[in-house]
């Protein structure tokens, strides 16, 4: 099988495509590094969950890096701006965060040149997705050109590292089926803009409304408690 | 006059070759917005230089981001590795910081695309480098193609982005010449992988044997002192 016992790095936030993700590298054989980053972002509960997902998905490591992005500010996930409610605007919202697919996996990508892995796995989705561009097919195959371009490992023409990003084409519901064939434990995984002082989802946000969407439309129970 | 008043981030290490970088973004015209990135390399002295040739060349702002990539390790400048000395070994050297070039330019492009700039310039240099691949001018196209795939103002089409390398084809002593020239104060910045304690330069490492034979070659003395 493909990938058997080959080192990935998968980069883990703690919600719900992350934890599909890993299972899917996981089911393919896989060894999983898992890479976290704490980078100011308003819902830290999500860096809880990705411990216990990386736990609970048997992860080799699990690294936790903590990259304030806040100083560098423009979005409403770690500024003070506020998480819009209810049903969604046109365009590209305020939650998008500046460059984030790129940064991290810029630092994916150094982890994985230390570790001697060639495969990184992100949870990036174009179809269910809030509108963010660097969550598109064509971003991640240019992510892939420049990273045989910018290591040392690929100049030496040790190797090709190879983006997965497998949730890419399909349907929130689709993903829980996928997540839920492969074993993951949806109630350890976190997914809200703005949860509560209890850590409850708000139920309202636009990452809420598609997970719960998701949910209905795959027939299973969103395992999380709301808020609302 | 291109870029007249125009914004552009300029990474900005304190270095030789990043103060030249920020003097020729200058000179085009750019209003030079610095970013600065403290990865936890052996070499912080070069913060300090940044924070001078910042305030020396004007920068509209300078942002200084501390991110310690040394949990990431794999190099001789963040981690534990002795920094060589003396003669040049073949291949990559071990000052190698994997990805480095590549971290730094999504930074460069998270700030650029808050503050409304699309113009990064980066003092990469492939003549007189050090082997490093995130240096090539390849790697350079690869990641301009990357940028305006990556980001909301790109696929907006706002604007496109332009990573500017004016230094890659030059030898060291070309760029001195050319920082003289735009008035650079060669003795505020440095560039020593491995200063003694009183911060003096060692004149042995890769980076001051370069350092040194530019200026050499360019017939100037080099302002800073050396500890041998």
């Amino acid at each position: 099988m493909s990938g058997l016992n080959d080192k990935a790095v998968v980069l883990l936030s703690g919600g719900l495509d992350s934890a599909t993700t890993m299972a899917v590298a996981r089911s393919r054989g896989f060894r999983c590094f898992a890479l976290t980053v704490d980078y100011g972002q308003r819902h830290r509960l999500e860096i809880d969950a990705a411990r216990r997902v990386a736990s609970a998905l048997e992860a080799e490591r699990h690294l936790v890096l903590s990259y304030d992005l806040r100083p560098i500010g423009g979005s409403a996930l770690t500024n003070n701006i506020e998480i819009p409610k209810g049903e969604r605007s046109e365009g590209i919202p305020v939650t998008y965060v500046p460059a984030r697919n790129t940064l991290l996996l810029s630092l994916a990508l150094a982890w994985a040149e230390v570790l001697g892995a060639w495969d990184i796995f992100i949870g990036a989705n174009a179809v269910d997705y809030s509108g963010y561009p660097d969550c598109r097919p064509e971003f991640i195959d240019a992510y892939s050109c420049l990273a045989n371009m910018a290591t040392a490992a690929a100049a030496q023409e040790r190797g090709t590292f190879k983006i997965h990003a497998p949730l890419i084409e399909m349907k929130k519901s689709e993903i829980i089926l996928t997540g839920i064939e492969l074993g993951v434990d949806y109630s350890i995984t976190s997914s809200c803009y703005d949860p509560g002082p209890k850590g409850r989802a708000c139920g309202r946000c636009d990452s809420c409304r598609l997970r719960l969407r998701g949910f209905e439309e795959a027939g299973v129970k969103d395992p999380i408690p709301y808020s609302s």
